[in-house]
């Protein structure tokens, strides 16, 4: 149980966080701390959060937990912002999509005191944003990584792996740089693919004409697209070598295809085709 | 209202058109054709054909509309088939995803019987196949592209809308060429893409740990990717120069992602990003 949880960022992620505790009854109260003053009041009005200070050095004063759901740009300050005042004790973790980064932040900004933070990803989201976006069971049979670093202190890494425990996560232990290398591939990967498609299309001349005929599958394929922008560039910055190397990689596999049509190459497409599809329905059967 | 339609390929497109017309009440008897004698059985028990042949020349013998839904590679060799075997009056359209080569085939086949032929594509479907995958609503308020010749019969095109209508889609008419490029950039290249990601993916080393973080972006995005091989090589190779352009110009674009992700220049991504989101944000906001 967490008497007093203090999220930094009630968007999807902080609003859903908030959510389930509550309905798993784990949390007695929650404040909730942001830029944007309205964000934050209907955030009470909702009853996600219970009170709330733009201030982030105010917000966390009597936080046994405080959770950093800010885009990645914004860690160090925040973290910086609160370190003064951290109460003796109190435990901090994130919900940052690369790790490095974030690690990087929290040595900087929390020098000796780095051993109450607990680097985490949840492994969940959606393409909407803001504490309306956020619903209880987003994270419900996800995937929750834990990233600590030597000096994590392994009881705050107990307590952060119960909370999102508490909202029907499965929790998993990755180093670092594994994590940072996996996420590019699984998920940072895909989001430039979809950004690059919808921006390519987009840019052609007869682009109206081209939308027109969208199916479902380009819907689907192309869903997050409509990501938070400054969260996707922030993740490009953070984690931009390994992510290059995913795209330069893929760019040109992508090369090799094109020869293939050119060339009108019936048997290395078929293969190509059938090698995906057998993998992604793999996929599928063990995800259920 | 339809007397004798024969559909040949009686997969997801057929099953479901057999199944739209059936609701509507707007055929009498519908006669399946196909290699896979197992799936028309299926067809029979659960109504969605009253009969069906092995041999197409045998099941369009009493059709007064024969709808082709099978794979591109296999029209000409069915168009040939069916031809000495029509009545008089009889009208063919198909379902394939590319024109130009279909209208080829018709005219290599069909000869002087050209004006019967109306090329047809509904703009939906699913990664499912099989005529258990079909359900009668797959074509309401979804497209279907006419892409009549010069030679066809306007008579025959308004028969061909009219199935469509009564499957509650909505029925627009286009140049064949054009068809190609539309299709090539909003279908064609997300199915390589997909298709792609996932055996760039699979080829990884350490493939099987990347695949155990996946999250529901990746799943929708690479949804397509389970879509039947046979049918996309096919596509490949009908419309090979739109499609390898378009790949090309997606990756020269990637090229460009990549080099800024390299730089670090997170204004050039930011731009991306957010263009990408406003168009799809658009297109959401224009298809409700």
């Amino acid at each position: 149980m967490i008497n007093n949880l203090t999220i930094i960022g009630v968007g999807l992620i902080g609003s859903s966080l908030a959510q389930a505790l509550r309905q798993a009854n784990y949390v007695d109260r929650i404040t909730g701390c942001g830029r944007n003053e309205e964000n934050l009041s209907r955030g009470i009005e909702l009853g996600v959060i219970d009170d709330y200070f733009v201030d982030p050095a105010r917000a966390v004063r009597d936080a046994d937990v405080v959770v950093l759901a800010v885009p990645m740009g914004a860690m160090k300050a925040v973290l910086t912002a609160i370190r003064p005042a951290l109460k003796s004790g109190a435990i901090v973790t994130d919900a940052g999509s690369t790790k490095g980064s974030v690690v990087a932040d929290a040595r900087g900004a929390l020098g000796d005191s780095i051993d109450c933070f607990v680097p985490g990803h949840p492994i969940a989201g959606s393409e909407n944003s803001g504490v309306e976006a956020g619903f209880p069971t987003l994270y419900r049979d996800r995937k929750v990584l834990l990233t600590p670093v030597d000096e994590t202190n392994p009881e705050a890494c107990k307590v952060v792996e119960e909370m999102w425990r508490q909202c029907g996560a499965d929790v998993d232990y990755l180093s670092v740089q594994h994590h940072d290398e996996v996420l590019a591939a699984t998920s940072h990967l895909p989001h430039m693919l979809a950004y690059s498609l919808v921006a390519y299309l987009a840019d052609l001349e007869d682009y109206d004409e081209i939308f027109r005929y969208v199916a479902g599958g380009f819907m689907d394929f192309t869903r997050i697209a409509s990501s938070d922008p400054v969260m996707w560039r922030d993740i490009c910055i953070a984690n931009g070598d390994a992510l290059a190397n995913f795209v330069e990689g893929y760019r040109d596999q992508l090369g090799e295809v094109a020869a293939a049509i050119r060339a009108g190459d019936a048997n290395a497409l078929m293969r190509l085709f059938q090698h995906a599809k057998d993998k992604r329905d793999e996929l599928i059967g063990s995800r259920k």
